[in-house]
């Protein structure tokens, strides 16, 4: 039996659906893995709260509300550095927003926690896209984890998959379908909607957002790339290193020409180098797949992701709930996988 | 740095190729995971070899021929007590045939190995078929661990998926296609050919074996789905229980019809509950699939697996090579996985 202290920086939509999840999933640690995960703070804009367990949080008379934000247990007084030297070391969960300028507020809060020994669990891709190799040396110093399963795909495995289930396995190669908009957008307009009608359509169901810039024009999905790239290959590419070409406003005719060849279009990231010698590269364009490439048939907001190895051929996965539970399904993984004895 | 004595037992076509693996990636597995993967010995019927380090097998003077049964260091006289005796514990890689009647000779290796405080990887399905609890519970007691890769798909991940990618989730159903052979038949009569040529072309590309029965009449993919359940679930499923039914002499119009239908047939192994009251069911046969199901595109010798999941959503996997090598590259992954310390 092992506690696992927590503490919950960010409170948006990821955030709370992880706040949800480990309540409903906190028995099922315990009886699954051992694990009594212990939420011990929740940090956010407008202020914080301190917990003392999440037994508490799970009874009814305590957040049994739907309506959070009224609760009076909100305080600004308390900051991170007062949580992490209250609590024993565990992990800081980051739902902060992205940002891919800046790298903050995440930069600060992952730097923070991992120098006074905590683990790092991130959906969040500023500060890992930005200072990866900085991040994870000091990780590496201390001897801890940051894990990013929920910043680069929500449920669909990526980082898990490269590092169990492809281990022992040279990585040759990386192709995957890792933005649910772009890939809706293109699925529609092969069922012969504009790019305009599309758009709108995927906006109206909440898959994309208002201002769709940073998933069509190709930088949601070349920020996930450098984050499975650098994490899996060892690598230090930065973004501004990546051939981006995203799907803004593409014409109909380029997509029903695919069409007559029999082929899909897909938006993909790319990561390849010519041959041993030459660097890793990443690429973000538009691809042109046979109906046997594996990937072909990622379709809607689905995702999927290939990796090409030497001695176990190509292996696909595809599929993962891209909503909030989903990401804060992929945090709860990150923690369990951290901390499991049961392998 | 961390050294793992390594006793490989069976000598056919998994287990060479496993012994190959092991020198080309001996240096990789120092380097990548700081592990130095030392063969101390291989059994097989007719005799055994006493080695002092995979070095020495990777030196010029030494296994530097293809015909490993002309060497002369193959003896009678060292047992597996022998090795397990000689040498610190780690891990028994068993590449025996598989038997799924007695289970043996895995049964008693495992049983041996596990007791002698070894670790255990199986490219071998009778033993853990037919006593997964007792093994299972024989290797709690001395915190050792078993893992079958190798026996439930070759390098399409299925169990390690269900551990890592899937943790903190629960899942609700799986459905597989985890037989070449009879995915090969089913993908070449919907291209036109009968039963009767599809299963000559199979066996003319080395994909059937010569006789098929284990393969066609539903087996084998019986077999991996009760592996993979009963690791996955913590049930204990027998293959008496399971419903088994083949694709063994199956018509073309079954074929043509479904096609005329727009879909898809696929031999499917399944694993459910009708609600959480009930026990889980383990069912072989023939699944009609809709174009859009994840698993529909998993043609040829391919083979896909899917997990339908509570906070995930469904999670689908595919590829993997199923050669040898392949069977070798699972085998390698577990033996990582079990030792590596940068997760």
């Amino acid at each position: 039996m092992e506690k696992v202290n927590i503490i919950l920086v960010g409170f948006g939509r990821v955030g709370r659906a992880f706040f949800d999840l480990i309540k409903e999933k906190y028995d099922y640690c315990r009886k699954n893995y051992d694990l009594y995960l212990e939420l011990r703070g929740i940090l956010r804009e407008k202020g914080s709260i301190l917990l003392t367990s999440t037994r508490k949080v799970l009874s009814p008379a305590y957040f049994a509300t739907e309506d959070l934000d009224s609760l009076a247990d909100w305080v600004s007084a308390i900051s991170l550095d007062d949580l992490l030297e209250e609590f024993d070391k565990g992990v800081v969960v980051d739902c902060t927003p992205t940002n891919i300028s800046t790298g903050e507020p995440s930069y600060s809060i992952m730097k923070k926690a991992l120098e006074k020994g905590w683990h790092v669990v991130t959906a969040s891709k500023g500060a890992l896209v930005l200072k990866s190799a900085e991040l994870r040396e000091l990780a590496r110093s201390k001897n801890l984890m940051i894990k990013a399963s929920g910043a680069t795909a929500a449920a669909l495995p990526t980082l898990d998959l490269g590092l169990y289930a492809l281990a022992g396995a040279e990585i040759l190669a990386i192709e995957g379908i890792l933005n649910g908009t772009c890939n809706y957008i293109l699925t529609r307009m092969a069922e012969g909607l504009t790019y305009k009608k599309a758009l709108e359509e995927a906006q109206h169901k909440g898959i994309a957002e208002p201002n769709p810039s940073y998933d069509v024009e190709g930088w949601d999905t070349a920020v996930k790339m450098v984050l499975i790239a650098n994490q899996l290959l060892g690598t230090d590419i930065k973004l501004s290193e990546v051939t981006v070409r995203g799907i803004k406003g593409i014409n109909k005719e380029v997509v029903e020409k695919a069409q007559r060849l029999g082929k899909t279009l897909k938006l993909f990231g790319k990561c390849y180098r010519e041959n041993y010698e030459l660097p890793w590269k990443v690429e973000v364009g538009l691809a042109l797949l046979d109906h046997n490439h594996p990937l072909s048939q990622v379709n809607g907001s689905n995702k999927g992701i290939i990796f090409y190895t030497d001695t176990m051929g190509w292996i696909a996965v595809m599929g993962g709930k891209s909503n909030p539970r989903g990401a804060a399904a992929a945090l709860l993984k990150d923690i369990i996988n951290i901390y499991r004895k049961n392998q």
